[in-house]
């Protein structure tokens, strides 16, 4: 390492502190779905302290609405701002978005937590808290990163965009409306839990919502009626035939790790509403996975196709074919190419800070990269201190020194890939607002 | 038929307006559970002015709600009487029960009704309304039986005890009421819709509820999970295995005709609550038919035992074996002996109305029958004017001619049954009240 990298580095080693504060802050503020503005609010304060160009809106209108790409629960975010701090370089270096969600997922029953899930307590290296894990810890090693380079003097040539979004647990529009307001850049890093791996490929999922139809009769005379319960099973068997299907196609090596690399998940069953009754209706529900390989609408024509040929096996179907919804959430699959420069820098600042080599994977989640590759024209990488296992669950928690040390990785990367020399044929991708 | 069994059908044939608006007043009582008063006053007001001594009474007290056969989703019967009317006999003779419950179930969605469900609608000789066919159909056939009898100044030796009971639709708790407030009697008819076939047997039926356990993941790893919904598919499977079994043992001619002797019928699932979560819990609920020849606690226990082994094909319900209840309704079983003198009685007469001879069959579904003939000790066969598939459906109807045909075929077996001596090492049941 060069002087001036040792200097941040050691900036960020003296800044545990501060860091496990920041941190902190951001639990206390329970950003659940509509309860975003305080946060934002810590955020952009941050940003501004730091030297960035802020801008904080709620995002909205039809561009966003009516985007292929926009999925949400709500259309009105009046209250849930997005915030984004630009940092503009010299010029003539590469550009770079940090880019991370606030939304957190409720906390659940609260008898399950040993801790209030919104106090950040700090114990034994670990601080705890609903979204400590997915991302707040993510966030605060990427504003630590930023911070060193401020407080160090560091001039970077190429501009620096730190997007902290809304909506990323609802499929994303937070990073759709910052895509469409034009913070767009040569590459991303999203510090997602991934537990310090490297995933240079996401995958993508979407929702779907079945109905299964029987025909209805007494239960003590059930061979007059057809049981949708057991139609159910018949479309249960299928999926998990298409899942072996989609998955004996992939064949790159960063999923060699993973059992079944695009699952289809059901999570939820429901069918029939008396127990002397032949049920009529049986609702399934549950999570397609997209390679990164796929479109969504290649996967959608495939899943629909293989559902229709259950009239062949089963006349029922002829008559009753199955409802196919696609509903709710949706996250696009996300990939960069194996030789991206950027994938190539933050191996080497991994191996600089860890003296290991990192795992590189393809991650087993959609993450808001699959909108910025595909829908913002910005190839990101999804890394982050947090580990999977804990987002979501209660007792959620994150050790400071990962966080730490994804803050270093992520400083050294920083000042690797936006002084590389902006490519003359590359669009011209400089940041609005 | 002699000069007075001709009188008494002449005075039914006379009586179809009767007939008719007296169904038409039951079904305009809209008497689902916890709102029977109306139709147990007019059925009260009915069997006195046929000269009956009419007993009726709010059901309670530790002696029913402690009784092994009472099931009931409540314990206070507050406000919903049963009625009986008695009509003493001159002696000697044997005495009958005709039993009918009053309660309906819920008319369902309105919009499937092409009438108002308590209209009583009378059209093309059907009358319409819940309850039409289960059973107030049949309580009209009786009460016409009875009425007959009165009119036409027929003495019997035998007494005659109308039960019109509460709870048939929840396990019976009406019935058992009336059995342990003494009345009982040498035999029994209930005029549930049999189309017009006769049940010496009837199966029984009680309800159970599984839970099968998993273990949560998200649906991106779904690998890390144990999926409760594919466990319950092994769980569903095995249910049909034990159908199988149960039903392969079933040698009684009577049950030749029917597909599935003794159903066990799956008819609510729900587990799960997020598309994209490995779900750990799912509920089966539904209902398992019994055999005349068999009791309950033998059914429980082939039922437990089989799905106990479950384990040995897979270790994952050694750890997590299946919760099973039994809850909420239950019917026992019952059966009379193919040469009881009822039957034979039964049959002949309905020769004689319908120059034919009747189907003899086992009920597919459960009655009050198995309480008076197994608790009750009173034989009971079932046997009325209604059709089966419209119980419990919208836009159900009984067609008065076959009330008309089961009330004469009721009357001629009262004539006959209650002339038969008296059995002298039979118990001396009398009526109390």
């Amino acid at each position: 390492m060069d002087r001036k990298q040792k200097e941040v580095i050691s900036w960020i080693k003296k800044s545990e502190t501060e860091a496990v504060e920041l941190l902190q802050r951001f639990i206390r503020e329970p950003s659940t779905q509509m309860n975003e503005a305080g946060i934002q609010n810590l955020v952009a304060s941050k940003l501004d302290s730091i030297g960035c160009t802020v801008d904080m809106w709620e995002p909205g209108g039809e561009e966003l609405t009516n985007h292929k790409a926009f999925i949400s629960p709500r259309g009105n975010f009046t209250g849930s701002p997005n915030v984004v701090g630009v940092k503009k370089g010299k010029g003539k270096g590469k550009s770079l978005v940090l880019n991370g969600h606030v939304d957190v997922v409720p906390e659940g029953d609260l008898k399950d937590w040993h801790t209030d899930p919104y106090s950040g307590e700090f114990r034994d290296g670990r601080i705890y808290g609903r979204g400590a894990t997915d991302m707040k810890g993510g966030n605060v090693a990427m504003l630590l990163a930023m911070e060193a380079l401020h407080e160090c003097g560091v001039q970077l040539k190429g501009d620096l965009i730190f997007q902290s979004v809304i909506e990323e647990e609802s499929g994303g529009a937070g990073t759709l409306a910052a895509i469409l307001r034009g913070y767009t850049a040569d590459a991303a890093i999203i510090p997602e839990p991934t537990n310090m791996k490297i995933f240079p490929k996401q995958q993508g999922s979407m929702w779907f919502r079945l109905f299964v139809k029987g025909k209805a009769a007494h239960g003590g005379t059930r061979y007059e009626g057809v049981s949708a319960i057991e139609k159910a099973q018949c479309v249960l068997n299928e999926l998990r035939e298409l899942e072996a299907v989609r998955n004996k196609r992939i064949k790159d090596p960063l999923y060699s790790q993973i059992p079944i690399p695009i699952p289809i998940n059901v999570g939820v069953i429901e069918g029939g509403d008396w127990p002397s009754s032949v049920s009529d209706l049986v609702k399934i529900e549950g999570r397609c996975g997209i390679s990164p390989d796929e479109t969504v609408e290649e996967v959608q024509e495939e899943f629909c196709n293989h559902l229709n040929r259950l009239a062949e096996k089963d006349p029922w179907f002829m008559d009753y074919p199955v409802d196919i919804e696609w509903f709710g959430a949706r996250w696009l699959p996300g990939a960069i190419p194996q030789d991206h420069p950027l994938l190539s820098i933050l191996t080497k600042q991994y191996e600089h800070i860890c003296q290991q080599p990192p795992k590189v994977e393809a991650s087993p989640w959609g993450t808001d990269g699959g909108l910025l590759t595909n829908i913002g024209n910005t190839p990101s990488i999804v890394f982050g201190p947090g580990v999977t296992q804990m987002a979501h669950f209660s007792n959620e928690y994150i050790e400071l020194s990962s966080v730490l040390d994804c803050a270093a990785i992520i400083t050294l990367t920083i000042m690797d890939w936006c002084e590389q020399p902006k490519e003359d044929q590359s669009d011209e991708k400089t940041s609005a607002g």
